[in-house]
């Protein structure tokens, strides 16, 4: 029976929401991952230091963990909330002040996805300059949720132009184009030097056959949604081969049952508690389970320079059949069977 | 205030369903349209002249209208089921026996869409010759849901080559392309003389963007899945200039709510009681009120060479709200105000 060993597994985006469902989600990632970048796109969004500090509380405290330095050594399974602000044109000051804080600053166009509105509405380079400049000198990495407002299918690729502008304007600045789901974002990794990405789990699997093609799916409808078989060609091939410049971020995005199943019917795919599973599932099939630490871990250390907590998770070759629900949310696969279990988590 | 009056509106795609369904919807379109061209996939689908016919009598029935030529003069508002077959391989003895119950031959791609799967799985012109022939002779249009197997926003487009090849292998043939929704379908009007085409209501007015640009919207799903913004335009150059090719057919396609707000949710929008007011909106914003009269019944007259009863439809511009639901059925454009009322009905 195969069997696969994941040393500090970092998922690099994540959505933990606050209030029961941040503890219903979050150990559910801190059980098999050492620890993950969190979006501030809250109700309001994270963009003062007291904010963030704050909502870091809340979720140690969900996980039954304290902020402090020796307990921390002292548990075992320690997962370490890698926290974000939401950006806005701040100043040097702020950021040097609120630096400690966060690992990154996540970038949204307004209103293009959840809880988005209090987003950059024009790129206009000049205006974001100090921010950026600042960001450079302090080495605070931009994530950005790269998509325009045009037609749903081109968003992305229309927002390859912004991309290329943040990167030659601003080459000292790292900047994470988060969830890419077309080949024109693969294509962008090797044009600037300064241009990361991360890459989830769905896009890796589906395509917008699986969202709309036979019934429609809510529970695999996200944003940016789901793009063409040429695209998933091109995102498995850099994951799979674990270019040094891609790492896993699953977005996991938990919404309640009804907030999905509804008349309207929420952006998000919950993946979080099945990612290790399906990932190993996935590399195994293409012969790649090799490949898998690097992306799932080592790219993200050096991309970040984080050193996550010790933790190694094995998984085996075993059946595993998703659960229908985790509380009211409804997780990707829910109720489909993956080859992979997981078997330990030291 | 302006007013537009319709003489004889026709539907020439219609799903009225079986049952408790059946009466619940009959009666909305028959409220206002002389006449709709019925769709043959029930479960089963209609493949035999005892099933045509005994669905025809349900039809009546839920209308409380019966078969009887004095009877049928006498009622002022009586509807014209116009019946289709479900495409399969039939020899000219039986398309003979069958000819005076049915307008028409539906033929669907294998599993391509709601209760299709007993539909054509392969194109192979030389086995489909025998019952196309034969319906060139007795002058039987060929109704075709045309989309492929391929990537979803693709399926349309590939299956022009399977248009190219009916229209050119039989040239004595009606092909009606149902539901069309790309400039692909509609470029190709003008390149087979005997290529015809009905539009939706909903794919004159979305595009993908409206389904999955912003909260996904399962009341807007559809087959063939609403399209680009080039696709619309084209179609509605044709419907607004009322293209003497192409005619007006809902695809009014009723779910109860729970399958569309739902873990796997159905195809298809219900339109059936907002089509004329919408299509009033459409057509007046676009100036072009003095077209409708064509698009919506005219053509379909001179296309199918049918004479519908008469009825005189009265709108008028005045603010209607959409209800929430008929039944249990969720409307398109549910809770919205349309500014095109129903005034009268003679």
């Amino acid at each position: 029976m195969k069997e696969c060993t994941l040393l500090m597994p970092l998922d690099m985006h994540l959505h933990l929401r606050d209030g029961v469902m941040l503890e219903t989600v979050a150990p559910l990632t801190s059980y098999t991952f050492s620890g993950a970048l969190i979006m501030p796109n809250l109700v309001p969004p994270l963009t003062c230091k007291a904010d963030v500090i704050a909502y870091k509380k809340r979720i140690m405290s969900a996980l039954g963990q304290v902020e402090d330095v020796e307990a921390e050594l002292m548990m075992d399974d320690y997962f370490e909330p890698y926290m974000t602000l939401f950006y806005q044109n701040y100043d040097a000051k702020f950021l040097e002040d609120i630096q400690d804080e966060i690992t990154a600053i996540k970038l949204y166009p307004a209103g293009i996805t959840t809880n988005s509105d209090g987003g950059v509405s024009s790129f206009d380079i000049e205006q974001m300059r100090p921010t950026l400049e600042a960001m450079s000198r302090l080495n605070i990495p931009l994530c950005v949720h790269g998509e325009s407002e045009g037609f749903v299918m081109d968003r992305e690729a229309e927002f390859m132009s912004i991309y290329e502008l943040l990167a030659s304007n601003f080459p000292d600045l790292k900047i994470i184009m988060e969830h890419i789901t077309t080949k024109a974002a693969v294509d962008m990794l090797d044009k600037h030097k300064n241009l990361y990405a991360t890459i989830t789990l769905h896009h890796l699997l589906i395509t917008l056959d699986d969202v709309a093609g036979g019934m429609m799916q809510p529970h695999l409808f996200c944003k940016p949604i789901a793009k063409r078989p040429e695209d998933r060609e091109a995102l498995l091939h850099v994951a799979l081969n674990a270019h040094p410049k891609v790492m896993f971020g699953s977005d996991s995005a938990p919404h309640p049952q009804d907030k999905k199943e509804s008349c309207g019917c929420a952006a998000g795919v919950f993946s979080a508690p099945i990612a290790l599973q399906v990932l190993c599932e996935l590399f195994d099939k293409h012969d790649k389970l090799d490949n898998l630490q690097t992306f799932i871990s080592d790219n993200a250390q050096n991309i970040y320079g984080i050193c996550p907590e010790f933790k190694e998770v094995g998984l085996i070759e075993e059946d595993f059949e998703v659960p229908l629900k985790y509380g009211n949310v409804v997780p990707m696969y829910a109720g489909k069977t993956i080859k992979w279990s997981i078997e330990s988590v030291v």
